[in-house]
């Protein structure tokens, strides 16, 4: 790995807390990190070197997934760390910070590359990186890039014009976005899961898929984000990015050799063969719902509409449910299904694939239908349920669950196995500006309707599976939610999780 | 079910003991025996009905499943149970019996239907049929069935003396013949898990299977039965019999609706489509074994020819393993693997599926191949093996076995049932006479082959999986079995399991 320098924006924010520095920690540990490598804090705040090495050295105690109570190892750790104060609108001040970055590139021996991680509200992310250009922290000898997270945009227009502004110091090639789901181990086994494995490389197409349900259910409320949240929605929230991520890293068709490029390209393939939604067939495809009291693992919670910071008669929505088709070759007639809410009765992100009975098959209604299931979170693991007879009921069919749970191990979160790769300069699983420009383009009809409300509001009690048109918009093709009516899982906590809700 | 007579020769031995008599006892606590239902022991021994009471009382606290400590639903078991004793050779004794069982009839208002069960040595088959036929006992008004276990014959003449013996008496629909490992639940999901089972009904054929193995291997010795085993070998004493049987039921291609008679026309499909070994390559093909001294579980044990009971020089075959093919148009090209031996590293039936690399997919040979695992015996259940990336491991490939195991369910033992499915009349999961007679036919090149020694027989020590050229049998085609460096699962006994291994 090149010697780096890492220049974080935002360094005393909340990210950099409970993601970063654990996720730098946990690299360095394993060795994972540039050999040279100097980290630079950058925030509001006036901080010295040592109180910015103990905030670090708090996060790692409080966050980190391995311990950081090894004096030796730790130092060793901070001894990277420096603090600067900066205006982000003061390019002087980027100036500073130049003179700081070479000096430490010249006490490290780093050649010049140079990281700047943008965890700060995406309003800053035009002019810091303009400030980055015009002060010369960009022209560097070596490589640069920048990591940034969404929003990427609220819409098609403003996304476009963030783009631009990135577009003027940075080139897409230099632009690592974020979207923490993509660092998910599931996800990123996705791929792998079709092309080395020919049973479900042999399975993988609309010959034996009957459709594809995507799900990600929290059951917390809006938090703390409601003057983010009550304007942006589900759909903007989570819909337009992990959401069509996901459908994406599943879908998308790769050659055997795969390297990012490809997968930028056929993801690009994916959002291309997306059937556009007319608009007057959109709430046939489309629902959106707002949750309202009811009980979460026993307890009482508020409507949506209720929740502190929410605008008294807010139609804004806390859940969606879609129907989406791919039109190539591959997905023709595989209706793929959707969903993501808050409040709702099981915090789970999985992937069902229900199968076809097979051609001339019979149509035996006590079967169970074949599942592929790609637990993403809190859960990581597969299952597929197959039929057998049951030796205890006279050999009558029951469906069983061959399981595969990895939730013993203590895997790299999301975030290191990202700030990895953006140091290694592998963008395959990061979101390229052709996803964000395609997904707003798919969703921009969505938020149509939804702004002139031609998609009915459905309440849907909080502790539900969501609104019962969403039920019915997979009971219109014969088919159902899988798992809705599953016992919830709850014997698995991840350090971290509890921030990760609201990362959304 | 019909009310009925069951008439069992053998009353007093092994068989009855260990296996009969608890699964009638756990039939009648499932509510599986017909409400009327006369149960007469037949043995040489004089006993009182008590006597025999109390035989029948003690094998099941020994050997059943459940437990036999509820006084008022043993003794309402119990007062079916009558004995008698017979000379098998004695028309008037059966004249005796006849009179008895008519006598039960009418005080339990049973209708004429008798199951005549031989729990003896074979070469009473004869004698004990044409008996029933003279004294008149098989001279009913409703049906009458035998119900018999192997050995059916030591080779293709003998089978089919023994054949014609009982043809004399009972029509084939009417012989009902035991072979055990039918009765296990894993055999008799075979067929259910490819027929409702879709996404195992596509990857069904040579298309996608590379080859089948199929394994049933013994930890323990010759054990008490040298006097039959060093005349019989593992090709009669399982090759012949259970492991033909096993290949048939996993191998055959079953219609949409299957019944009893589709299922002995697909299983004679199988054998007739069994690629006839040729004098001059059958070294070629088959394996033959005899274990020396080794070591299993810690414990040195002797070679066979030091067994008690077993000749000096024996040249028997302990072990076997053999390459077949079935050419037919869903296996051609598929080689099967059988093997079955004594004082094998491992107690395990299984059957192992190995499937292909996908149609110009990548030769990396980084990976594991996929593969459906059937586990048989001891253990029950289901694996899959399939790749993964491990986040541990910076994303190399790893295999994951997904896995369902049916341990902890209480299942009915095979002759619980075998003997339901006997007195129902369904003689799906039993060995037809085309199975036996076309089994021999296919074996016999092979006893021919051991009888002139024209296929060396190979030295493997006790503890190890076989010779040597059982493994090259499989790496002459690029394969291997699979499996076998795999640490040994101990943590499930059976009860009567240990008994089981004599019944072979």
């Amino acid at each position: 790995m090149d010697p780096t320098s890492f220049v974080l924006f935002g360094a005393t924010g909340d990210l950099a807390k409970r993601k970063i520095y654990p996720a730098l920690y946990n690299l360095f540990i394993d060795h994972k990190l540039p050999e040279s490598f100097s980290i630079i804090g950058l925030g509001r705040r006036t901080l010295s070197d040592e109180e910015f090495h103990k905030h670090v050295e708090q996060s790692l105690i409080t966050f980190s997934r391995r311990s950081a109570n090894d004096p030796s190892r730790l130092n060793a750790f901070l001894q990277a760390f420096r603090y600067r104060t900066l205006d982000v609108n003061h390019v002087e001040d980027y100036r500073k910070l130049l003179e700081l970055v070479q000096r430490r590139e010249k006490e490290l021996n780093i050649r010049e590359n140079r990281m700047f991680y943008l965890s700060v509200a995406p309003e800053f992310f035009g002019v810091i990186a303009s400030n980055i250009n015009e002060s010369g922290l960009g022209s560097t000898d070596g490589w640069k890039r920048l990591i940034i997270e969404k929003p990427f945009g609220r819409d098609l227009e403003s996304a476009r014009y963030l783009n631009e502004q990135l577009s003027s110091s940075f080139e897409e090639h230099e632009i690592y976005r974020i979207d923490h789901y993509l660092g998910k181990p599931m996800i990123q086994n996705l791929e792998i899961l079709e092309s080395s494995n020919p049973i479900l490389k042999a399975l993988w197409s609309n010959h034996y898929i009957a459709n594809v349900q995507i799900t990600a259910s929290e059951t917390v409320g809006v938090e703390e984000r409601a003057g983010y949240y009550d304007h942006a929605g589900a759909i903007r929230d989570m819909f337009q990015n992990h959401m069509l991520q996901i459908l994406m890293m599943f879908s998308m068709q790769l050659p055997k050799k795969c390297d990012a490029h490809e997968v930028r390209f056929k993801k690009r393939k994916v959002m291309e063969s997306l059937r556009l939604l007319q608009k007057e067939d959109i709430s046939h495809h489309i629902v959106r719902g707002q949750y309202t009291a009811g009980e979460i693992e026993g307890k009482h919670v508020p409507g949506y509409t209720q929740e502190p910071g929410v605008a008294e008669f807010s139609t804004n929505d806390t859940f969606i449910a879609a129907r989406l088709w791919i039109d190539d070759f591959f997905w023709s007639d595989v209706p793929f299904y959707i969903r993501t809410g808050k409040r709702m009765k099981e915090k789970s992100t999985r992937i069902v694939v229900e199968f076809k009975e097979p051609l001339g098959g019979s149509s035996d209604q006590t079967k169970a239908r074949n599942l592929l299931v790609i637990d993403i979170n809190p859960n990581e693991g597969i299952f597929i349920q197959l039929n057998r007879k049951d030796p205890l009921q006279d050999g009558k069919l029951e469906p069983i669950r061959i399981h595969y749970s990895d939730s013993e191990k203590n895997a790299p979160e999301a975030y290191e196995t990202l700030i990895f790769d953006a140091i290694r300069g592998d963008s395959t699983f990061f979101v390229h500006w052709d996803e964000v420009e395609l997904s707003w383009k798919w969703v921009q009809p969505i938020l149509d309707a939804f702004e002139e409300d031609r998609i009915p509001l459905q309440a849907y009690p909080a502790g539900s599976n969501g609104p019962a048109a969403s039920d019915q918009l997979l009971e219109a093709d014969g088919y159902t939610w899988w798992l809705d009516s599953e016992p919830t899982d709850h014997n698995k906590t991840i350090k971290g999780e509890e921030y990760e809700k609201q990362l959304h």
